[in-house]
């Protein structure tokens, strides 16, 4: 199919940040685009063709938004898949798969899917109610610490607690969750692997997430990691091994550990363009939402490797302030050298709300990580 | 000001492709803009917050759309520059400034300038009308060949002509015009200045238009020029004196000779982003249309340094195709390394019309330009 003409029209189900980023490259290709998003507000309304507002997880509106496409593809996992599953049965090209997307919803099958396909991951423990939690570690078949995830909407670090103690426990809610035993990691990495319908792969370097030492917060993610080449390649080929094992289509983000005796663990994956390659828009050859597109669209997979070191930093609104965002210092982290920062739009901050994000590219990566604390510690996020 | 929240608006006059990228950048820093274009088709339609169909010639027009607007700026030089100044003398910034387009506007005004200015330009003779030029040979003040040029609206190329004798004389509009000295020249050269109002500056690297060896028409922009450093040099420091004579805010791309004896001639400016500067987009750490936004914004300018050699091919219909365009071999074409397409959109193909570009980057030179010339023999545009 010639893409490049009219006619074709691409989905994306979910209208957000992602979503739009992924919009600005569907212009370089002219490519006619329908968007689904619950909010009359959403970022993609501005830059899409066709917008429709509309509930994600409910069956009718999924499938009569999908309807209109020729392929659908998805910026958020927490989308109505009986919907896709049914567009997919009656030949719209279904990107990722409702299988793989089922897989990925529920951490418990995800985690299961790391163990049928020999991919390294963490021990957890399935369990169908939070409260059987309590008489597994009076069995001693558990023991605290471990991690909790909630299986299902875990999206984004929610659902997500370290259990110490009984006390933690009882206050988490009452669904299907997993226990998972804590791993002591040096680094937390990841890898963007792209693949399209023929089965063509490319990967991206490994990017390193760099944690403040005290807040346990991501500050920084930074493409290439500074690890040993040895375990980059380690990295890359588990990668590789969970987009093949999956049978995924478009971009697969791999969320690692390196582990204190330097073991790859996965850790979560995502079937989508990522924050963890966001630093590709100024760094790489091509972005990943560019190389999202060549993927879905059975096109050739672009370059994947940086042209110069990239340094990405998010911008999360300062705690105390809610209201009427303000950039304070924006400009003065735009005198700094190879520094863009990406206004997301959304009008009202909150703490720790993701507001946007600042991208550092220089051809020395010290000089880089030298600009990104600057800029962290120069704009401020707060309200009026 | 603070553009980062609500409240501001950016007036565009002009919706075309060079309007559209800029409206990706606005993006980035989430900025509310209107625009303005005679065609309810525009590009920037799809892409803007407030879009606005209208005459750019029509004084009633543009003024009202300008007084929607914070700051205006432009796309396309040929605006009612009346309007542009009733705003301006209102309060509201517009950049390039309505003196800069008058000057601008009219080659004899131009050409004027740069004479008024001490900026090294080919020599010229302005006319009233065609007609005169007729005596002017009789009285020997003017000689077989020279340049025709049409002293207005002589955008892309238009309203040029190489005349050698009376017939060609003849078949040509009675406008007013100039009369321009041949110039051998061994290159054309082009280097884009932005300059923001508080007077700070930064400057492109030269960048060099190869030709086709027979054809006379420009195949690639190549970034930087392939030329020794001194000219590239004088080049630049030519382009900065035109920016600081006409003092202008925004980008000015100015297109330079350079003659067979190695002097820098300027051949015209244009006051915005320019085709000379689309490998910006995937070569430079600021593009261009980033660039124009920190300029009429009053930002901090970017850093206009390369990260790696760019080429830019210009898409133009193949003679002899009229109607729905397809492009061929674009899937060809993506194959190849450090390759994007940059697809206008345009449903219709003539000969000759631009209807894209695509741009080439590789860390060498000689690489790219050979990756260019794979992509120039292969990829067609044509129609169904």
């Amino acid at each position: 199919m010639n893409y490049f003409s009219s006619g074709f029209k691409l989905g994306i189900v979910g209208g957000g940040q992602l979503g739009k980023m992924l919009l600005y490259e569907t212009r370089k290709f002219d490519i006619h685009t329908i968007v689904l998003d619950p909010s009359d507000d959403a970022p993609c309304k501005i830059a899409c063709n066709e917008f429709y507002q509309g509930d994600l997880m409910d069956f009718d509106t999924v499938y009569e938004f999908g309807k209109k496409a020729d392929v659908v593809t998805i910026e958020i996992e927490n989308v109505n898949v009986d919907a896709l599953e049914k567009l997919e049965d009656e030949g719209i090209k279904v990107f990722p798969s409702p299988k793989t997307l089922r897989t990925i919803q529920n951490k418990a099958t995800q985690k299961l899917f790391y163990k049928d396909n020999e991919i390294p991951a963490a021990d957890f423990t399935r369990f169908a109610y939070t409260s059987e939690i309590e008489s597994a570690i009076s069995n001693k078949t558990l023991e605290f610490p471990f991690v909790w995830k909630s299986a299902r909407f875990g999206y984004d670090g929610q659902g997500v607690k370290v259990v110490k103690s009984y006390a933690d426990l009882d206050v988490l809610p009452n669904v299907e969750c997993i226990a998972e035993e804590m791993v002591p990691f040096k680094n937390e990495l990841a890898v963007i692997v792209a693949r399209n319908p023929e089965g063509s792969i490319a990967v991206y370097p490994v990017v390193e997430m760099e944690f403040h030492p005290e807040a346990n917060q991501v500050e920084y993610v930074i493409c290439p990691a500074r690890i040993n080449p040895e375990i980059a390649e380690e990295a890359q080929k588990i990668a590789l091994k969970v987009s093949e094992s999956i049978n995924h289509v478009g971009l697969l983000a791999v969320e690692m550990f390196q582990t204190q005796n330097d073991t790859i663990l996965v850790n979560e994956v995502a079937p989508r363009p990522h924050n963890s390659g966001h630093y590709s828009i100024e760094a790489s050859y091509t972005n990943q939402f560019e190389q999202h597109l060549r993927a879905i669209l059975n096109l050739p997979l672009g370059n994947t490797q940086s042209k110069v070191a990239g340094i990405m930093v998010n911008l999360v609104g300062a705690e105390g302030y809610n209201g009427p965002v303000i950039y304070k210092h924006i400009e003065d982290i735009m005198k700094m050298d190879g520094v863009t920062p990406h206004i997301y739009g959304k009008k009202e901050t909150r703490p720790f709300r993701k507001m946007g994000h600042v991208t550092i590219v220089n051809e020395n990566m010290a000089e880089a990580r030298k600009i990104a604390q600057d800029v962290k510690e120069t704009i401020k996020v707060i309200s009026k």
